[in-house]
């Protein structure tokens, strides 16, 4: 019969050995496990829902939608993106308009460039640890990953001085305000030393700031895009921004600054990648960040957020293991733990999730696979109760492997 | 002075090869002149803005940000798409929704088939002409493109069985249904005979179908999917669709089904690439095409298009030179037509834009830079009044050259 007989494709023949290797990210797929209501979640890096500002978005999807006005959100656009949002955002940052990408997230940010940059055998210089978004995106490459310590004041640029002596870096990758995972940030002396190295190296920076609205305490820095432009080195620093943190991530929009090569390239990508990012989402966030009452909208996310990160740091202290450091992040959505010597963090995630609580380990945020013994903790997304009464199944977990 | 002794980067170092050879797509370029209002333009792709169903689409989207719905259109959401809107698309083709997958536009479908599929040197057969973006997502890739000529019922599958004899493609894509640029259908017995290939040579067929739903005469064809399916070889087929021509491009949702493995594959490269899709965009398709006027949606836009594919036939057949061939198009948006020898379209094209009349030219659509001398003209986007006058401009103009 002919139906039994036609051999099945072999897929070890026809998916490419990268692709045969790709892990589904570790992150998502706990989060699939911890999203049902009884679980306290502090794994994955979602706002909070009830903070969205979703009066403001309800009202300009009416406007950018009624009959006279619906065209221009429906049609096909470019695929630099929008221009009056590219405008806007390039002011916000000083730089041209031609500057600026929208992206379908900031996530495709980082995928666009890997896909513009590397080539299998490059390296590249991260924080250690970085963002795990920006190693699933650029790990199919087949690059090589050369890890640089951080500490409280973020990045340990004296390391990276020492590094850029015997590698060549394609690029650093950093995240300098409310490091993810790390909560840290990076030090404005710090700051005019990396822009130092960038230019004595001709590195190209990749700074990602999506929380850099989200500052609870302490002065807000300069970003290393504007202390690179007063210095006559716009080029050394692309520029990766995010509205999931700010509006809502449901838009899937987030942007970047590149310099003017760099961009050409990326557009040229983008418009094979997916033609451009999707228009209503687009018009919605211009929309919304220019509306009057945008800047309170942010005023209450933070003081709705800082009250989290203060319970969240509270609790910590009261019922994690003796031992247990972490630097109290200035903003943000995490706070990073390093647990006691001895305390396998990662091999008890199913206990914890028996228990109805979950988070991720730090060693899906590193190149070496070092960090199994700290956790990430976000707290953006629980009530404070909530975050008291998870940190407390979580502390009686960890002590009781201490 | 710092400013100036600062050394630029040497971008032919940190941009790869690919990437420094991609030029930007020919007719997404076309389009930014096309755009002038004074220019009719038969360039684009575009579906036309006045039919839109944009009353089903504001009133969509007033229910899903209503105050108490808004958050599960806000938030992040699954790499592999909305589950209520992968269940129902599952059902429309008879799969199960294990294998859909809903993509960032169906551009972002082939882009991922390419990353998970291909490596330098590999093999793709194509139709020859077949549409450009999936040309521009997989050339960069460093693959070899194995051409099918195709004739009046779409693919000569004889010329598809004998390059199989030779050449070990990766998968062969097609467009069964009015073949962009081609405008073709692929008749039912040769659509058996590919299935026929595929089965006897373990072929992966990727079969797009964005234009399916907009058929004007005649008899809808069983897809390539269903005919597999029925044969116990839905292994063999990729299936990817669009929502652009039939709701509306700007919201960038597409979809495709995908057997298992390569689907699991596909999940894995998406959560790299954007996270997932848009979740307003993918909840308005959701409420659309369950509404209950859609299908008399579907009927108008059928009525409407129809109307322009017979004014732009019957004004090429008025109008262009003697000796110019073209089948009639059964549906889609576009109509191929063959110029008398020695007419250079290519090179026309500017003279054609000082008489504010767009096209794109063949050789953007073949792997072998042939077709100069023939035009792809889209009539969706221009009243049959506008489409006499534009087409009345390019008989001028080509006969003049004849």
């Amino acid at each position: 019969m002919q139906i039994m007989s036609a051999p099945a494709l072999d897929w070890t023949q026809h998916l490419t050995k990268n692709s045969q290797g790709l892990k589904r990210s570790a992150v998502r797929e706990i989060l699939k496990v911890a999203v049902r209501p009884e679980v306290i979640s502090f794994a994955g890096g979602l706002p909070a829902p009830e903070c969205f500002p979703s009066e403001l978005i309800a009202s300009a999807s009416a406007r950018l939608l009624d009959k006279d006005h619906c065209r221009s959100s429906l049609q096909y656009g470019e695929s630099e993106g929008l221009a009056e949002l590219r405008e806007h955002l390039g002011t916000s940052v000083s730089r041209p308009m031609e500057e600026v990408l929208i992206t379908s997230g900031a996530q495709q940010g980082l995928d666009l460039l890997g896909r513009v940059l590397l080539a299998p055998g490059d390296v590249i210089a991260v924080e250690n640890p970085t963002y795990l978004g920006a190693l699933g995106a650029w790990r199919p490459q087949g690059v090589r990953f050369a890890p640089v310590p951080i500490d409280g004041d973020g990045l340990v640029v004296e390391a990276l001085e020492k590094l850029l002596e015997t590698e060549r870096p394609k690029f650093f990758y950093t995240m300098p305000n409310f490091h993810n995972p790390a909560g840290a940030v990076l030090s404005l002396e710090r700051r005019e030393q990396l822009i130092s190295l960038a230019e004595k190296h001709a590195l190209l920076i990749l700074e990602d700031d999506p929380y850099g609205d989200l500052r609870y305490d302490g002065e807000a820095m300069p970003s290393l895009l504007s202390l690179a432009t007063a210095r006559g080195l716009a080029d050394r620093v692309v520029h990766l921004r995010s509205f999931s943190k700010v509006v809502a991530p449901g838009f899937r929009v987030g942007w970047l600054t590149a310099p003017p090569v760099l961009h050409d390239a990326l557009v040229k990508v983008k418009q094979s990648a997916d033609f451009h990012p999707n228009m209503l989402g687009q018009r919605i966030m211009l929309e919304v960040i220019r509306d009057d009452s945008f800047p309170a909208h942010l005023d209450h996310l933070r003081e709705v957020y800082g009250a989290r990160r203060d319970a969240m740091d509270d609790a910590v202290s009261r019922h994690f293991p003796g031992g247990t450091t972490w630097t109290t992040p200035q903003g943000g959505m995490f706070l990073m733990a390093q647990l006691p010597a001895g305390i396998d963090a990662a091999s008890s995630l199913p206990t914890a999730l028996e228990a109805k609580v979950a988070y991720v380990t730090i060693d899906n945020f590193t190149v070496d696979g070092s960090g199994q013994d700290a956790v990430r903790l976000n707290f953006s997304n629980a009530s404070p109760e909530r975050i008291e009464e998870g940190i407390a199944r979580l502390g009686d977990l960890f002590r009781s492997l201490a």
